[in-house]
């Protein structure tokens, strides 16, 4: 089976070491797609570039040429994920959901351990959503930026396992999540120094999208995610001549 | 004081409407200007079509050419909402949570009547996510399409009544939301028929809109909402010329 | 239009205080009143001077002898709001929601700040009831007793922005609400030293008031809310002859 | 030990039916006092009149010439029971959380039957309050006034089988709560009917009152419920002479 | 009356202390039967230990030979209670919920001290299904095990009465519950030592089961705990010649 | 690696077809090995007859004399998923908790159809417990009891369906969840005619243990579940001859 990892940032080396997180856990048989959005921010910390990335992980994903079994959402706390149910026929895992959904598995209480403070409020409201917030004793920053994550692996570690062991001992937290698609593959060492379960919501992802499959499970088209009724739509996709052109043509 | 007034789909007579409801409430003094997005949906009426309208209303806001005071996003249960707040440093108000928020000065409990059955997973959640959600009753579908309210009044006002009473005797609403952008300035017909007091989003956006300008409040820029982080973000704006130009040359 | 602001305690000078920052947010052609209950305690901390508090204002405010189109009640987390909902026709607001229900348009979470730490509860519990506690990160209390905000109100600025810069970065506050109708008017020192907006819970409910009225909005009377049903009460109004009489007479 | 039993309104055969059911479980040794409201309303159907109500029993119970080990509060869904612990140092007892605890140890979910319509969301205002909603089915109305249960005690044992057979085949309830104080001495019929554990909140209110004077425990006075701050407090108790003289003094 | 009070785990003398705190409470004519567990584990202290003192308290309870008024199972947070009720006919009483459901009627928030940290997370999952979390400020650990408490009895009040503070300092709680059935009979030091009642689970479920007999309320029947349905059950009672046969002959 | 798959009751033929829908769905390499517990009842219908399985579950699995690398606990709403994760190092997954964590991946809201109407209670507080609640529509009973499933499986699925299509209907599910270990194997049925997805916990329950032994994650033994502390355990385990003695012993 084909799974597209999608990454929500334009950030190319960020899509590759996404995309190695999940080959690592991926199933014999599963090939691994990962997709760059053709627009959008270089990572997203917010709310703006998440909903920007919302779009344009859609344009990427419906623009994809060829057929894929399932698609991972791999953005930590970003919008989008219901949009992609509504186009698409084949699942949608969002890794902020796969990786809450694991982690109870694991323990009575998970924790989040994110990026920066300002993304905080992003992931409890993407977890209350999701109805995964009654077991999450709190969502932590370690105060890095999703690049830095990259830039500064070491850094990230001794940040992230900071607050991980501030979770276990202040918030009870018995798991600990990696709170942004950027992490992964830090889930072993931060796991030695913190000394309890760590989950990487981008493997987590992809085993839910491939047992999905297995199952033969997908989105209920029943109401919330119905295929978009017929209806005009400008400038979509926004990849099409069509669209350029219009904007172009709108502008002051 | 201008307040900006933005629809979120490119239907330009549903601006209108919604203008002219904003206008009859707003006080001496205040300028509305209806905002129609250049792209995007006709109607929304889905979480695809919600996501797209979030990006278009923030491009439409945003390109505006003049200083405005405020500006109302006049979709019901749609998307967008906090990037805006991050994006500017005016009060931005959602017709959804001001009508919510207003209802709930009126009776101890109100009901959501909005238009396909497709809509009220979207309206609840933006209810959830917005603390309003504890005093509503239920959201109702009056089975209704967005773009049927403008062809089909009478017919729009018939099959709102009836879900209100509904709610009224059923669900023990003593307030009526009316939960759609394009059902502004129904609100005194449906009072009349349901007999309880019944309460338009744009009317209710407009005299917040107004009262936090004229209470000096604005936006917290402490951490949520603080302005996007300096960085790179491919094709956005997106009526600049560089994206036209990259959208096409990425085109497969 | 004429707004009555009701006091609950019975010091006069709060009530011109409280009125005068009703004045400064009310629109042009607005009067504002302030009425001072005839009986209860100078400053209400506690549940049995608020439950007394909530019938002297319903005694007063009935009692008042003009036209009136909308009542304020200025007391931060104090009962009686629902009484005055079924005594009356036009619309009544009280700070405490009013306050609350401004703030959440201004940042992902807010916290009160109020006067004694006995009066926290009594907020909590009407936050809850109002269903306007799910974003409240906080009710925290300066150790400012009521009268003593008058008397040394420097002392009160430091002790609420002491408390107020405690909930924004231990408890994540993003908008601080000012818990007591006798801060009415710190509001703009409070937030330069907090640097987050301050919501007076007067102003807030003021405005509110005014746009219920423009809007020809108020009081659901179809159930909860609905007038007394005819029936004998004994000693009400509290000011006639015959409660003097009456209660008089039954004295052992 | 000596309990006084309040009742809330002013009715004095509806103290005398409490007081006897009081009486009915009390144990050897325990005297049970009915207590009527000097003023108010001669029943309790909305929040005016409950309002009163809190303060009238407070006025009574405050005026009590004797000593006494604990006050059983016997209106049900309605306010004051704050204030009375504030004032006193021996336990108080509400009906309707009384009702509400006892119910939980016999079933799943319970439901409450009360009076009117109107009466149902001030009794899911109380039970949310003191933490004891969650397991609450449903509170469903009979359509009896309070005062048509003595009056018609026939029809209003209909009426409440009725609702209680809805409950438990709707809602369901295992365990029915009688939601007035008026319908004390109607469990043992409406149990054979509805074929469920039927609780009395005044004898549930007596038996936990006995329990808590046997176990030496009162009131927690370190925060919520400290007695009032000393302090002005014009016209109370209202049966002072002084009240009467102001009160009359003030009249415009 | 008769009251069967369940010691859950095998250590006797703790069946003692428990049953003498029973005693120190109950009602002239009561008569306590302190009833030890056949199996199980000495003190409970998890989920494996208390799903065995589960159903030894089952065994235990549905082999006393005599007939009894109610049982009172006095293990803090263990589970069980639920089969009990099914299994007779007279009420169950866990200390648990009567000791949550007595503190409430005590103050606005309460804590529960417990024994060791690993204890929490089942007491907090008790009262979460009993429905009587909303007004736990908390539930905290002394660091004693159940043991322990017998052992060094002015330790553990030390170690008690230091969470007991933290929890009224820090959490807010006015009411302390001692969350422990070893902890009988320490109720009255903790008190003066912590300034607020303190609630002992088994006195509490003494009043509270002899009240439910007086008032002649028993567990409903209808739904939940309706008697289990006439089936074939391998091994039960766990004391019948059957069970050893079979499970010495189905050993490997 | 070879999993565990334990039935709660003690019908073999039902382990089979339990095991076989885990076969059904089990990657290459999976070895599958259905348990049936030594005592407990022939189907799980009830608090008492589920805390007996709880016991024997755990009894069963831990004198399972190979090594295995995750367990199945395939009952249905019971007890004792979190004594056996005290006791074992190797990830324990409950079907009540797979199945709807599954579900949710699927559509906004889903419903569970289980057997007989006393089990609803149960599976609501498994799924409270687990805080997989926030998005379950509703429970809801299909009057089957468990044996009946196996003996008339063609009433069976008219009566699954039945309910299946009200919980869509009324209920607004989107997907529905099969609440019964037996139901095994008629998810594909179910779907066809219910026209929504149906998930089968059973087979979640596999595909989840499998991933996770996969991602190489396991039980956190920091608190909740760690090991049980060394303690004498009278009994334990059950089919020591040491038990059989003893109970017999204490036989009256």
């Amino acid at each position: 089976m084909r799974i597209l990892v999608a990454n929500v940032n334009t950030t190319g080396s960020m899509t590759e070491s996404i995309a190695a997180s999940a080959r690592a856990v991926a199933a014999p048989g599963t090939e691994i797609v990962g997709i760059t959005p053709r627009f959008g921010a270089d990572s997203c910390e917010g709310n703006f570039e998440s909903y920007l990335a919302a779009i344009a992980v859609m344009d990427a994903v419906t623009s994809y040429p060829e057929p894929f079994d399932a698609v991972v959402q791999a953005g930590y706390g970003e919008h989008g994920r219901e949009g992609l149910q509504e186009l698409l026929d084949v699942p949608v895992v969002d890794i902020t959901e796969a990786a809450a959904s694991t982690a109870m598995f694991l323990g009575h209480k998970y924790s989040v351990v994110t990026t920066l403070d300002r993304a905080v409020p992003l992931i409890e409201d993407r977890l209350k959503l999701a109805g995964l917030d009654a077991r999450c004793a709190s969502v932590r920053a370690s105060g890095m930026a999703v690049l830095e994550l990259e830039e500064e692996p070491e850094r990230a570690v001794e940040a992230i396992v900071s607050e991980a062991i501030r979770a276990v001992t202040q918030d009870k937290a018995e798991v600990i999540v990696l709170g942004c698609g950027g992490m992964a593959g830090l889930d072993e060492q931060i796991r030695q120094r913190a000394g309890v379960p760590v989950v990487d919501g981008v493997a987590s992802a992809v085993t839910i999208a491939e047992s999905l499959v297995r199952m033969r499970l997908s989105t209920s088209k029943i109401r919330t995610y119905a295929a978009p009724r017929p209806k005009t739509v400008l400038g979509w996709p926004l990849n099409s001549a069509g669209t350029a052109a219009q904007l172009q043509e709108t502008q002051p």
